[in-house]
């Protein structure tokens, strides 16, 4: 599976191509939908999540419900396009018509945003030339692709959700849903304001949003991503760019804001010593092997070893700011204090939302290239022969 | 840039071929067994360390001292090698010899380690067939290729640096090497036992690897990689695959036994407000653009920035203990204390040598993958004006 | 750059995705529109190229008429897909109606196409499912995307044609042509019936192709592509992967129905000497260096040379005839006489224009990805300052 | 499967890592040998292949006889490096020698070689640092790597061969070998001087190959490689890239000197009617689906179709000659006669050896990579599998 997303924050629409999706695989929109609702909510968003209402338009690939194994498109139409022709317009600008005089034209970069990196990388002196295309508004295709991959992965069995684990410095106990499988969780959080599963963290998150937004500041947090019924044996320790762990880090590394990834207990390894941190190996005759315990969240030798995916990702506070950073202007170098683009005080609710789809992704993607995915009932076939060769291992 | 490794840990050689590096830049076999050497350093590592004195050969691709364009091959004998040819040897076994007479068969996974996972997914019943290749043996050619790219970042004026940042709960005090570049920085770890920059939390260091040793445990800890230098804007936030940041964390988490990693500020960015997080803009005349801080480590918006990058990883402890794991024999499926194939108490110096090359690979390969990299006068130059340019930006 | 194409042949609409185009760059759909127009038109097409009038719509990448550096997406909407929304409708079946009672089901696979084959890889039993997407109707993106190509490569002053040399075995004469460059050779066309440059054989391919369908057969040809003005060096000999006329190759015959490709003289210089068939190398002060011939069709050790590129490739007859082939149903395995789609006597002027575009698309992508390509304005230079040295050398 | 060559023709040795090879396949030294040999061989080859006596040494990824899964090192020593210490050195040259100094430095660049050009893009004023690579030496590894490809395939009951159809004009008549398979078309060639498979062309290839050689020319010709055995459905029309037809040619045009490719009737094509091009469809109990022809070769919409694959490509002459060709002096400007480094009057036997071995690469990668190919015990159940559900289709 391969897959490209395009589109501008404020242009006419958000496409996506993923390629290399198996046949016979059920598809609809309404699929994609929910996903793209969940992004959008959770306490701590602003405004522009009530003027978009995304809906995925499906133009090719799928035919009555099934994919055909050609190229699927995805695409979500700006509704407030029309307010953007003039600004966001693709063809050329009328004769006479002086390039300057373009309105929201920006000369003033954001300090935490690809801005003025970008503005010097790609040459633009209007930096809305990059902030159209490097703002979150592309996660919006990554849910979808997420969709269509945790699609692909619940018709093997394999499951996955995302909760949110800490926002501002209030963590959950882990003991409050610990032993929960993914159904469980995901009913747990599907009401929860924040996307939480420890109700008493959730009331101090959703508090703490508050003040802070009273504040004019933002928060940040970590999610964590869980997988469920993957098979052991995805990805490779035999040479260094097959290991699952490096491509799950990379993904979740890619996601707007985030700034750091652990896998099981993660940073907690460097305080606990070796006879703490390993799981024990267990077999018997109805499960086959299993572990004791699942501290190295599933993944071992760069392989995953059937235990769940236990992934957690740290995602920055939104730099955009009511309380605003100083910066530089790009044409006249006077210092100011940096313009406001958005201004949700917290979105790691949505964002544990992307992680999830995307993480999901690289595990459908990894599966489909190791086995041969030209059809949803061939691989359901041969994934049920290699879940049952690996038991009887 | 492109590259593989290959080579087991007990077969008669380690190599590596590097595709795609830039003509005309110097490269001597002395320039990598340095680093070879530092990786077979500090506190805490075993027998196997004084055996092997790794050398590398080079074997193609460099002519009197400078890159020809070709690829570049890199050899590591295995000067052991002579104690393991029948267990080890390419050709078949000879007539009559039963392949379950073969010494040195495994049948007994090593919890923590690719053994069982990778027996069920290679089909093999001698997990030796696994061990030997996913051993942290392979980390010597990733050191050597860092090596070389080590060599190609310092011809552009891009240095890196790596030192511990904790071990087994001891973390350093950041401000004992706060303000500190990559060459003072490099000074103060060199002779240090764990490649630590804060001398007191060093002998902490050295006397936590010293208990646990004689408890017969092990402990894990945090590297950190700094690279200075790097011009803004390599890297880019038009397509999910080509963030540098994703790149970096897929790179440092695909390292033998690393569990997590993170950038600038990382996972404390969960715990602190928005105002506190962000890296305001300043520009003169002479520098042009630079940042008040780094709390992001030399990353926004999936580019460089022109700030040090600044990325940790963790490491677990190495699962092989004296203090064995229960695990299950795969061919009578009875249970029993783990085997132990090796037993440093601690590798996180070792690891933060790997860490350092990792990064560098990655990061001189987004160069060369950027620019046109054919050969070395070109690239300097083109490197030249692109600085110059974005400081004028 | 990058890119992918989708959409099924009767489908809501054909998309694709380029990633990696260089901001700064002149882009509108007036600039493809042209190329898409060619593509239908030359003498011997059929009715659908009446129904379909191709016009791409650009939705993201471009603003005001120039690309900004992220992904440009296009599309070409298909005027006819009301008339098969039930046949193709992405939603599933409504409850009730059997898949079986779905119009235009397809049990017959014609020989020459993907039918059969499709069916057993991706598991369709209605073959409809493979030939809307095997369909030659891809090929308009690959024409849209190729004339994005075209204008990259106009404003480093990369030229490209076309022409058809051969159709039903009549061939061109070369000496009517030789000596003409892109542009002459352009004006020759562009008003031929069938895009050939010698008037006469031009008379007599239109004859035999009037001829054929009388008989109710159908006509295949040789097309060949010229590419003037790329610098040298583009490609390298150092790795199989990276020699530029295997990519060229490669990409002309994935074009559908070619069978062959040749570089130069091609499949000539099994039949004469040595002494005939290279390029002496020429200097002087004002041009630096150059051949005295160009036979090799400007390609040397995987390396453009700086003479023309010239490449030809055969299309084979189009498969589906009024004259038809045995097949078997897959269904009853009755033997039939196979399914007519489509009629064109034949498309090699066509296919003349796709293969111009492929080739440009494959020669643009090898010099954004050999230079750094992130901005127009710094390409330009840099491949100024690469000519100059070249010519220095 | 991944793989890379390196290695200088007068380096101390050639090396290729193989990458993703299944474990569980039989594989020795002696398997690449005899193929390195062939490669050496042919009528009208010169005095180096005397001294050259290709071996192999197998150094990772096999353990008594059987991968393991992890990458294969194969190494090819050059057995002539003694003379060539001072000249191809790796190490700096030793203080106070002169660069320049160095013997056998070559400032004249041979048309027809990647000399010039070489030169220009890598910086070399001594062009024996393009030339080194550029040489058909390494096509040794191609070969070998091939070798590996070929007992991959053939675990797998697919089958290839490559025979020479035309020297210098000189063509053979196919129906003195038509309808013959594989094992007796390698039978036909095995002891032919010229490998070709029509003893009467053959006595008159032989001839034309000493004739050309007393006029101190050269000669180029057609090979053909053919694969019997492959399952249909290999490769696929879904996008531009994932065409086997595609790849075949992109790997045929790689080769060094090879100038076209085509494939079934290849350009014939263009000279008849869609009526005489296509192969019907048929079936019985028995086989399945099969074609009454095999004018298409073995592929159909960018996948094979079970028939045999029949791939051809030309190669020019050798453009080292007796009677050199003018050229230009990059130190001096001065014109001169070419370089003459080497010398066989015909290499067009050997390439067919290297044209068998690269789409045979070609082939097995593309085979690994749509299914499972962890190992061959699975891999050839999943095979077989996939062998009778198209069958049954």
């Amino acid at each position: 599976m391969r897959y490209f997303t395009a589109g501008e924050s404020h242009g006419p629409q958000l496409t996506a191509i993923i390629e290399g999706l198996p046949a016979q695989m059920d598809l609809t929109a309404e699929m994609i939908n929910g996903d793209l609702f969940r992004r959008q909510g959770g306490h701590g968003r602003g405004r522009r999540m009530q003027i978009e209402k995304d809906q995925v338009i499906i133009s090719s690939g799928v035919r009555h419900g099934k994919t055909i194994g050609s190229p699927v498109t995805l695409t979500v139409v700006n509704d407030d396009w029309k307010h953007w022709t003039a600004i966001m317009g693709v063809e050329p600008l009328a004769e006479g018509v002086n390039p300057e005089d373009v309105k929201r034209q920006i000369s003033r970069p954001r300090p935490g945003h690809a801005d003025l990196v970008g503005g010097m990388k790609y040459g633009h002196r209007d930096l809305r030339n990059v902030l159209e295309r490097s703002s979150a508004r592309e996660t919006t295709m990554r849910v979808a692709i997420g969709a269509v991959a945790k699609q692909f992965l619940s018709e093997l069995d394999i499951h996955t959700v995302s909760h949110v684990t800490e926002i501002g410095g209030v963590e959950t106990d882990p003991s409050t849903y610990a032993g929960l499988g993914v159904a469980e969780l995901r009913a747990c959080i599907e009401q929860d304001p924040v996307y939480c599963a420890d109700s008493e963290a959730s009331k101090q998150m959703v508090q703490a949003i508050d003040d802070i937004k009273k504040k004019g500041d933002t928060l940040g947090g970590v999610v964590e991503v869980i997988i469920e019924g993957c098979p052991p044996g995805i990805g490779s320790y035999v040479q260094f760019d097959r290991k699952m762990d490096g491509k799950l880090a990379g993904a979740m590394m890619s996601i707007n804001a985030f700034k750091g990834v652990e896998i099981g207990l993660g940073f907690e390894m460097a305080k606990i010593s070796g006879s703490e941190v390993h799981d024990e190996i267990m077999w018997d005759e109805e499960q086959g092997y299993y572990r004791k315990s699942n501290r190295l969240g599933g993944l071992e030798g760069g392989m995953t070893t059937g235990m769940p995916i236990v992934i957690r990702g740290v995602m920055k506070p939104i730099p955009t700011l009511y309380k605003p950073l100083e910066s530089v202007d790009i044409n006249t170098k006077e210092v100011f204090a940096a313009t406001i683009e958005r201004s949700d005080p917290c979105a790691v609710p949505a964002a544990s939302v992307v992680a999830e789809h995307v993480i999901a992704t690289e595990m459908a993607k990894a599966i489909m290239d190791e086995f041969r995915s030209d059809n949803m009932v061939d691989l359901k076939r041969d994934i049920d022969t290699y879940r049952r060769s690996v038991k009887e291992f």
